[in-house]
Formats: structure tokens, C-alpha cells, sequence
């Protein structure tokens, strides 16, 4: 999982810590690479979003996009909330399940899994070129080439559209890899097999509209992602 | 996505509505079919836990396993929120995506998904038979065979794992599948290609801990799930 990269921007490549995103717990291992970061907010596209509505946590799954400083999100659920305060912090996060860790004792089973969390206090983008940016990026982060080969939106779409941005500047990683740590421990002896079950998400073929007219092909960026691995 | 089941218990095949478990939206499909539920939670093994810490949502992936009426959930974080408030309010989400929805138009591109929440207080399980039961449908929801197959907890690390129940009395299911839904619009006569790009995600084959000595094999209710669908 990690990367070495030449810093394309001015930004730190690595995280700052704060008290919600420091890591308390050893045997998770946290990340402080921006890289990291970065690498899984790229792989995914969507995210689970924490908000609080009435005073109770609310977790619904939604669309993201991200440039190099926020992230942008789909969603009517949290519009509503940070409507009834416009200062109400979220939580945001994206997870990658890679397998289950299957060692010999139970006590010691767990999941292979890249997961970043990212808090903060969200903006409603309301200028109309601002949102058209920020749902491209969304839209090709979803599916890279999209934006130029769709039809894009409407002034009417884009004011029916709800966008919110949210910095990434505070943000963890966590991820776990690898075998089950109970190989060199005296459950061993017990001669159990131990390892992992590795879990891979895959793009399929394209499958056309039913009210598609014949001849009409895929497009070659949809075409070239069949079979492709995701995530 | 439907099915139709015996009822085997006495437990209502409807769902309860409450504020928080109505549908708002018309584009997004709700269902209230108990079977429903159970089917998206059976299909995965990692939820999105929502949980407050100091007034702030936080949204931790966690494994969790289920019976009839209860969700059986790991969380050192959930139970942190539940020990400074005992009446503090969870949101679990499980979440499947099943693939891109590519309109014609941008506006009306979207995520073919399953998805439950879940709301409720959760409690923590203290009792040793009570946690030993839990853990068990936790580990057999995750892994089937592996409760029997691994060593099972001892006394002191059940006295170190932290399981919470949360009642399924409260739960919304919103699924949605197929084509775009501008076929029939005004975008069709575009004459661009819409469909869905499929998302599927498989077992691999298991892979033996480096630590293992040679000679051990792995065992049948592993090796049977390779290269079977997940979720």
C-alpha cells in the first residue's frame, strides 16, 4: 500500500493529527501518508456519510468526488441537515474490503480492509460554475470520460442538484494486509490451517438500455473497463 | 430483488415505519419486505457503524452477523459512545454496489445499490454464554464452517471483546436496479449509448499463512468458497 511520490502540490504528504484522527488502537494500523489517502479515495466512489439529523447519527451511502484539497458529495440527507445547522460536522468514510483474515483461533480472525475517514464541516456549493466543476470531478471519478460524453447538466439540473463539498484536512487511514498474526503464538502447535480469503470486485461487461435502439455501441471508456479490477 | 418466503417465525415479513424508516424520495426504491433486509445483510459481512463522539458523527466499518431480531456488531469505538451515554443512538448501514447507472444525461446517472439501515440503541453483551452465542453468529456470518473449524475463544478473550446488540425493530431497505430512466425522455433522441456497467465482487483462492508449516491444507468450507460471488 505504500507509495512514493514526488509532491505534485504545496500540500503537506503527510496528515495532520488531531485528537479524532490520531490512531489509539495498535493493532490497526493507521496511516499518516497523503498518498494513502489519496490512493484509497481513488479507488472507490462511494462513501458512507455520517451526519446527524435530530441530534441522532444518520449514515447514508452517496457518491464522491475529490480534487487535491476537498471532497464533493452527492446528498439530499446531509443538504437537509446542514440546512437545520449549517455548522454541523460530518463524518465521512470510505472503506475497501480486501478479504477475511482466517487464523487459528477465533479471538484472532479479522478482514484485510483500506479504509480512510475524513471530518469535518461541509459547504453547500451554490455558484453555478463551482458546481459544474465539482460534479465533473464527481462524475469522472465515478467513470473516467463520462463527463465529455454525456449530456452535462442544465442550468435546471444543476439547481436541482445538491453538492457539498468538504475539506480534506482532516483525515485517517487505516489499513490492515497481510496473514493473521497468530503464526509465531502456541496456537500454532494447534496444526490449524491459517490465512486469508482475498476478496476482488471486478467491472463486468457493459449491458445496454433495453430501450436502446440496435447499433448504438458502448463507448471504448466503458468498453476498455470491463473486466477490469475495482478498488 | 424480491422474493417471496414463508414466514418461519412470528416475526412480521413488513417492516415497522417510523419517522426515521419512511421513504422520502419517490426515485429511490424502498422496500418493506423483511426478506429484503435479511438478504442485504446476509450478502455482507462489513456494515458502516454511525456512533457520537463528543457530539460529532463518526462512521467506523465493523463486522457484524445477525439472528431474527438482533444485529451482533464488534466495535471498541461503539462501545466507547456507549459507556460515556447508554442511551446514545447508533445508525448501522450495509451497503452493496452493484454497478454504475449511465444515463444519457449526466443528471441522471446513478449507482445500481442495496442498502439497510438500521436505528437503535445497542446494548452491550456482558453475559458469557450470551457473548460465546454472539460471537458465534458473528464469526459463522462472516466465515460459515470457521467456528468449529478454529479454536474458540477463552474465558479472557471474551472478557476482551467487545460485542454490541442492536435490535432490528428499526430498519429501511432502499434497492435500486436496471437501466437508466431516460429511455423514454427527450435525452434518448441523442442517440448516445446508456446502460450499466456491472459490478461483481468474488472469493479468491485462500492463501496459506507463510507461517504455516507444509502438509496443512486448507479446509473444505474455504476452499469451496473460492471463486464464488459475494454479496
Amino acid at each position: 500500500m505504500t507509495q512514493t511520490e514526488t509532491p505534485a502540490t504545496t500540500l503537506s504528504r503527510t496528515l495532520p493529527q488531531t485528537d479524532r484522527t490520531r490512531h489509539s488502537r495498535l493493532r490497526e494500523q493507521g496511516s499518516l501518508e497523503r498518498s494513502d489517502l489519496e490512493a484509497i479515495l481513488d479507488a472507490g466512489f462511494v462513501c458512507h456519510l455520517g451526519v446527524l439529523v435530530d441530534g441522532r447519527p444518520v449514515v447514508v451511502p452517496t457518491v464522491y468526488g475529490r480534487d487535491d484539497t476537498r471532497l464533493y458529495l452527492h446528498g439530499s440527507v446531509a443538504s437537509r441537515s446542514l440546512a437545520a445547522d449549517p455548522d454541523a460536522p460530518v463524518c465521512v468514510t470510505v472503506t475497501h474490503v480486501d478479504g477475511l483474515v482466517l487464523a487459528r483461533s477465533v479471538f484472532e480472525h479479522g478482514v484485510n480492509y483500506r479504509s480512510a475517514m475524513i471530518h469535518g464541516v461541509p459547504r453547500a456549493i451554490t455558484d453555478t460554475d463551482e458546481k459544474l466543476a465539482g460534479l465533473r470531478r464527481l462524475t469522472e471519478h465515478a467513470t473516467p470520460g463520462q463527463w465529455t460524453y454525456a449530456r452535462q447538466p442544465s442550468r435546471k439540473e444543476l439547481a436541482a442538484t445538491t453538492l457539498l463539498e468538504l475539506s480534506l484536512d482532516e483525515a485517517s487511514v487505516k489499513i490492515r494486509t497481510g496473514a493473521p498474526d497468530d503464526g509465531d503464538g502456541p496456537d500454532a502447535a494447534l496444526g490449524l490451517w491459517a490465512g486469508t480469503l482475498p476478496l476482488t470486485s471486478r467491472w463486468g461487461a457493459p449491458t445496454a438500455d433495453p430501450l436502446l435502439p440496435h447499433g448504438i455501441k458502448a463507448p471504448a471508456h466503458i468498453v476498455a473497463r470491463a473486466g477490469t479490477r475495482h478498488a
